[in-house]
């Protein structure tokens, strides 16, 4: 069928732009963690955060299809940012990430995050070049997320459950959240935080100095 | 450029589609609604609420990436639904649209809610047909997603914002969140919500009713 050798096609084109994202990180030593997860689940506010962490020296591409509204707050937090406005498109590909990065200053930060486009299907299906994805799910989403979007689930290499302070206001069991990704990815560690009150960030932290202290010693 | 030719072609082949379900509906003179909205949003939520209110008789057609977990709770409520499951696909189009109405007995119902996949990008460029689409978002994913997401917004004949019963947790401005609506959909009317509580359906279901009035009287 036409439309979808056509769409083989353009994930062929944005795997080669993946590969030559990944040499380029590969020869800065610089680990990228491609955020990925619904509308308003919070990833901005994750990064705000963790500008807080000393420890963790970063830079941020944000992805949205309109507005710089989060470069704004990135910026605030005095971290370096670019914004990448996809006029509409539901998902970063590999080719805006490399037009970016000839804006942003990478020298002496050991760790990138692109916020894809807030979306929980698209993105999942196109290589940015990362180190790792993360995706964000947030407590008034549901426990049943996982489950009803497992495509993107399964390429994550953790999970962050944010906005763990609004349990006792939410139907939300967050044993089953836990059981649902058990189900979907068993061996993916699950970080649940918030970013109203900082709870659960030493443990992301970790597992990012980690990442980071992994791709320097390669 | 091919790319956009073939999107062209997928987009025409899915208006004609659309035609054909509006036609059928117009025969039936059944008022439809293409509910479409962030995963976790609350969509199935405000289904299930509006289950309640006896004046409104009507079905529902679920959309998901996988599983049949929305349908489920539509049936517990006591209303007719069939579940499409795109397989990963990142919104419902008029065929699925077209196919799943085989399977789902309208007679006598003068409303049809299309529940459609969690996702506030793609759906927007999908007609299924609908009489009237109807966004939904919800106070934790913040204010700003007018401004961000303002494709689907335009496209809307009714807002509602759902899960105010949790503003007194939330950073979250209802003023702000109207102000931003104005911005980019000014002449929108706009339901805030709950589910949890029931506050603010009555004014919902009144404009479902004048819509579904209208079309009966066409």
């Amino acid at each position: 069928m036409k439309t979808i050798k056509v769409r083989e096609q353009i994930l062929k084109a944005n795997d080669r732009a993946a590969a030559e994202n990944r040499a380029a990180f590969a020869r800065e030593r610089i680990a990228v963690v491609n955020l990925i997860g619904s509308p308003g689940s919070g990833k901005t506010a994750i990064l705000e955060r963790l500008a807080a962490h000393r420890e963790l020296a970063f830079a941020v591409l944000e992805g949205d299809p309109e507005t710089s509204l989060d470069a704004q707050r990135i910026e605030r937090a005095g971290v370096p940012v670019v914004q990448i406005v996809t006029q509409g498109t539901c998902h970063l590909d590999a080719a805006m990430v490399h037009r970016a990065l000839q804006e942003l200053p990478l020298e002496g930060k050991p760790l990138l995050f692109i916020e894809n486009v807030g979306n929980l299907v698209c993105p999942g299906s196109f290589d940015l070049g990362e180190t790792a994805r993360v995706v964000v799910f947030s407590a008034p989403e549901g426990e049943d997320k996982p489950l009803k979007y497992p495509g993107v689930f399964t390429t994550a290499r953790a999970v962050v459950l944010n906005k763990i302070d609004l349990l006792p206001h939410l139907p939300f069991s967050l044993d089953r959240a836990v059981e649902n990704l058990a189900q979907i990815v068993p061996r993916t560690p699950v970080f649940p935080l918030s970013c109203a009150t900082g709870a659960g960030f030493d443990g992301f932290v970790e597992w990012l100095l980690e990442l980071s202290a992994r791709v320097v010693s390669i």
